[in-house]
């Protein structure tokens, strides 16, 4: 096992550390906007495995990272379980009424999306992992209910701390499709998964530890039965004060933006990985701001296994070249 | 100094525990709602002292709390500075162009707030204090880089991370604002105060320490000097991580939603009074659930100084009988 992030992910102290970005693949890129272009709808592009193989790659091409992440949507799964789900300009997600107790199957619905991960396993230099990935339980209960992105998210939240029976079922089935869909992307050769729970921050901590790190700790003792040499990565974004007790249930813990580095790296770091964790803010900037940030981070998780990557997602209106810059920064770090 | 407030926020452990809500006084209550039908616009009514002085006593009136914290917002400083603010319904505040560099003077265009909070303290039962408040430099500056309230909050951001010179322009203006105007109130009669820096969790640690740490030090020594008999609260929601550092600062900090109580009972309470932290939809659910929480979080706190309060403001659509539930459930707590 040569690559850099795997064995990050194994616990090793990697260095140069290994590099990769949420988002990396996307709307920032002028090859991803040429493709995305002539490619019908968002989840049209989704669910065209070559399509979505061709942009999982073009981040990798370009710059160099350690590993490609497949280029999907967390949003696949509730379109899989029959909810309809649409990507509208300038709104970003749109998903119909949907019914808890009455979610369809999954079945053969996700199949283009394991395709897509053997064509890109299958071209990928022999040094770059594959990382699948799947929102986590709560994320995706939370645009559900809301039926899109809110900026309160009044609705999942009322449900989750009002009827927590009601909720708890449909946390439950979330849990057990997206343990089949990770796996699935496993059996489809990921190396690697990731689980994101954007709005885990919404919640009030005995939330978190019922909506987010139990479903987590769920999923992540189902992988280890089936896929025992596949790392997870949990990113419980907005709850870095969790981030010791999320360690503990898996290979690495990703820190989102707001997180210390050095309060992370003693806490953190001795139970598992850490991965994070630049201000995507910092990367549309560039220069010196985002230099020594960038060293800082990387100075202070000096010392144990790191995985470079940002706090949150790369944004739209990043200049590649500051990609490009960051990665030769982490490259050259000492 | 006999109202349980003050001792608290003086490091005493006081039991039942002082209770208030940020956003007590508000929309969820019918007596405001009348009485704001009548006001013309939101500003008129934080403007005119005996409607904002009424205001700020209908829920000491309905509940009975030990804190009336005056009506007003965080955007009167920048309507004060020569900003354009207006409320719109549905909307929330929205704010003109303005230049960082071409504020006016405050003047005496705020002297209608001190007149309401010398009207509020004249009529405030013995045992119940009140607080004054101002928005945090990086929370105000935050709205009047963005024009309003926003999803990603990346113009201010960009300029905080990439024009760091010219934003510490604007952040050390406010500051010196935001001390004038907190003093103002405790001349007026305030007996705390209190910062709120609702958007701290948008920025990474080292803009954490230096856009909303390093002025609420300086903000914090200023009122030392100034009225070192008025505890200040500090509130820096979303950066919880950091609660510990804020707390050698001030005399109490106020906890987000998302910050675990046991955790802060070891971190944060043995250096500063810590309030909170009730996530507020749970005000909104009642019943069994909001007493669980509440319970919970009264027992975490139990050894040490604490102010039982929502870890955010009240929301709207909160049954006025939930408040008088909690206020009885934190009275009668062993």
């Amino acid at each position: 096992m040569d690559k850099p992030l795997l064995k990050a992910l194994a616990g090793e102290t990697v260095r140069p550390a290994p590099f990769w970005l949420m988002r990396q693949a996307g709307r920032y890129l002028p090859e991803y906007r040429k493709l995305r272009a002539s490619a019908g709808s968002f989840l049209d592009l989704c669910f065209s495995p070559a399509l979505a193989a061709e942009v999982t790659l073009q981040p990798v091409r370009r710059f160099g990272t350690d590993a490609a992440i497949l280029f999907s949507d967390i949003l696949t799964v509730p379109y899989a379980l029959g909810q309809r789900v649409e990507f509208v300009e300038g709104r970003g997600p749109v998903l119909g009424p949907f019914d808890p107790d009455a979610l369809e199957p999954a079945g053969s619905r996700l199949d283009a999306v394991y395709e897509a991960v053997r064509l890109v396993r299958a071209s990928l230099p022999e040094n770059v992992a594959l990382i699948g990935f799947a929102g986590a339980p709560w994320t995706v209960a939370a645009y559900m209910v809301e039926g899109g992105s809110s900026r309160d998210w009044l609705q999942v939240r009322r449900m989750a701390l009002g009827e927590p029976e009601r909720f708890a079922g449909l946390i439950d089935r979330l849990t057990d499709v997206t343990v089949d869909h990770l796996s699935a992307q496993a059996e489809a050769g990921a190396e690697a998964l990731q689980l994101f729970d954007s709005w885990a921050g919404l919640l009030p901590p005995a939330g978190i530890r019922r909506w987010c790190l139990e479903p987590a700790r769920r999923i992540a003792a189902a992988l280890r039965e089936r896929h025992p040499s596949v790392p997870l990565i949990l990113f419980p974004r907005g709850a870095a004060v969790f981030a010791a007790e999320f360690a503990g249930t898996a290979d690495c813990v990703g820190l989102d933006t707001a997180a210390d580095p050095a309060w992370a790296a003693g806490k953190v770091q001795g139970q598992a990985a850490v991965q994070g964790n630049l201000d995507p803010m910092l990367l549309v900037i560039g220069g010196d701001a985002m230099e020594r940030a960038a060293r800082d981070i990387l100075s202070a998780f000096r010392q144990g296994p790191h995985v470079f990557n940002l706090g949150h997602g790369v944004l739209p209106m990043t200049p590649p070249e500051h990609v490009a810059a960051l990665r030769r920064i982490v490259q050259e770090a000492p």
